[in-house]
């Protein structure tokens, strides 16, 4: 096959030509013309979230996992404790590398199937004042299940906490408005629904807590505070920045401005995310979630009830047709996800459930019922 | 103008449009096809330096430094003691990661326009026996000096102490045979001599370490003995890796090894630099570094002692004909950088020169010659 496949995973997914070809330009890292590009990319952001008064957006090397990190790094300080609702696994590696940078974390334990409960964090927040900030996975990528961000902003400001958002697979599709919400930190990276390409990620600091951050962070290559200033002094990035993910992204958002911003972004994805389960549903496969809680970002499919089914063998026949759709991540029940993201639309969503229906009939399936 | 300009700079650098067009493709970073990149990538990255029997290689999503950060993360461990001869601005870079990683670093200042005597290092060694490691910047470019990198590694191996070098600006040009010379980690990065894009790095491991490295890191991102477990396993990487520069980068070593490998490069670059150094004494320029220290990866120059020398005007006059320069990095002396590498040769250096010649014409300014 030479048409290359469409990426139905949560990032890297599929860019438009156009986002690639801008990465067709060597660009000198110390140029004006390439810091110029960091200027007004910084600018976009803020744009999108409506944080120009109260916030600043620091972007950072690698992937969105260092940006999580980094957040964590930069805004708790070395005797904070981190409170982290726990409904799936970036939740968990959320909490896991607090603890591992040596940052005290509590974990919630929370239902995979369900969103967190703002009233559960509450809770916990009354229950233990040493509390200082809360970590919350916006749109859950393991499951795909949205969380009730206001909710939890509100009740972190109630308790004057701090809250820190990892908005990876959120962030630009589902609407965030920085004059609404208070977060200290939102995080979100490159590859995701801007549609650009992966290798970056970036994060909104709110500019009331920043000073604080100075000499929190225990690593160089992740302390937010000091790229920052770095940034407001020269204009450049600390360290090499990629350039040509840098500049795929700008050119990715000035599509995604085009194209309408978030509210036009959300659409397109909600109609990706309809046509996906429609078509699905008719095939006889059940979401994992209940479509009140669900994210139009990823969708988790429970795995069909047949001995004859292998996931290895489903990935490949729908590869073959031209998708490449991405394992579950659930420990107890056999899943597997399909991505709503990315540079498509229904026709492509359309498609793939043909190319599913088509896979199911090769390998003796006769639909994608799962088991009771 | 409309032609890119070239790149005489340490990474970013001027890549083929060979290496660029492999980025023109979306990869599913938990594809097969896309492992396989991983994996072949890591072999030829081993080929380079003869380590497939002493070494495993790790890559790392992030520039250069994160891979620097992460392999002392990963190598040293909590209770570890670094020793960094320091002849420049990336030797103080990493005395001061490792420090604010909470590893205890000792920082030898060594003269900045001289190789690090690996007589210091003997002699360092045998004073303060609660060294675990030396931290050495093979070529530090700061300045352009080459380090003595086999004879550190000698007193490093005699005193039974840890190598970590960060090869960054010479891995793939200056010659490196894990086979006779033993060093526990070394570091490079996709946008240096590999001419590649920037946006990841690698760490090589000796495989007789790489069993005391886990439990050390306190970055999860950062932790390379994981990357390395987990890679084992699944053939993936555990975070989004950079897919785009992965493929850049995997184009750019297929290049590399139809040119004749590191022998052809260091060639290359040799006559790039013998080209630069020749052309900008005969403008009277003289370069920072004495002839038989300076590698041939980036040149530091003083800046002509004229008052109508300003180096924003004369790197605005440089990049109106197609060339971009370096700043320089020294604190004490006026100078400015040109870089060697990249996908350029002779031609190009005498092209930049010439450029150099106008400018300086230009800005009214009859030779380079520097304060005596």
């Amino acid at each position: 096959m030479t048409r290359d496949a469409i990426l139905l995973t949560p990032g890297p997914l599929t860019t438009t030509l156009r986002t690639k070809l801008a990465m067709l330009k060597d660009w000198g890292s110390w140029d004006a013309d390439f810091n110029a590009i960091t200027a007004r990319l910084r600018a976009r952001l803020l744009d999108i979230v409506d944080g120009h008064d109260s916030h600043v957006v620091v972007p950072l090397q690698g992937s969105g996992t260092f940006s999580v990190e980094a957040a964590v790094a930069t805004l708790v300080p070395r005797d904070g404790h981190v409170l982290v609702p726990d409904n799936g696994a970036y939740c968990k590696r959320a909490g896991k590398l607090t603890q591992m940078m040596g940052r005290k974390a509590t974990v919630l334990p929370c239902a995979e199937n369900q969103p967190i409960s703002a009233a559960a964090v509450d809770e916990r927040l009354q229950a233990d004042a040493s509390i200082t900030h809360v970590v919350l996975i916006h749109c859950e990528t393991g499951t795909g299940v949205e969380n009730p961000l206001a909710e939890v902003a509100a009740v972190c400001r109630r308790h004057g906490k701090g809250l820190i958002v990892d908005a990876m697979s959120s962030f630009a599709a589902l609407p965030i408005d920085a004059r609404a919400l208070q977060f200290d930190a939102l995080i979100a990276a490159s590859g995701k629904c801007l549609e650009g390409v992966p290798g970056m990620g970036f994060v909104f600091i709110r500019k009331a807590v920043l000073d604080a951050c100075a000499g929190n962070s225990q690593s160089l290559a992740m302390d937010l505070h000091d790229q920052h200033v770095y940034m407001g002094k020269t204009g450049q990035w600390r360290f090499t920045p990629p350039t040509h993910v840098m500049a795929a992204l700008d050119e990715a958002v000035a599509q995604f401005v085009e194209e309408g911003g978030q509210p036009a972004r959300l659409q397109r994805y909600t109609d990706n995310c309809r046509t996906l389960v429609e078509g699905m549903t008719k095939l006889g496969f059940r979401p994992f979630l209940k479509a009140e809680v669900q994210a139009p970002i990823i969708v988790t499919f429970h795995a069909p009830a047949r001995p004859n089914y292998d996931f290895k063998r489903f990935y490949e026949g729908a590869k073959q047709r031209g998708f490449i759709l991405y394992p579950g991540k659930l420990t107890e029940v056999d899943t597997f996800r399909v991505g709503c993201i990315g540079a498509i639309g229904r026709h492509e969503m359309q498609q793939a459930v043909n190319a599913v229906a088509e896979t199911l009939q090769e390998m003796g399936i006769p639909d994608g019922t799962p088991a009771p």
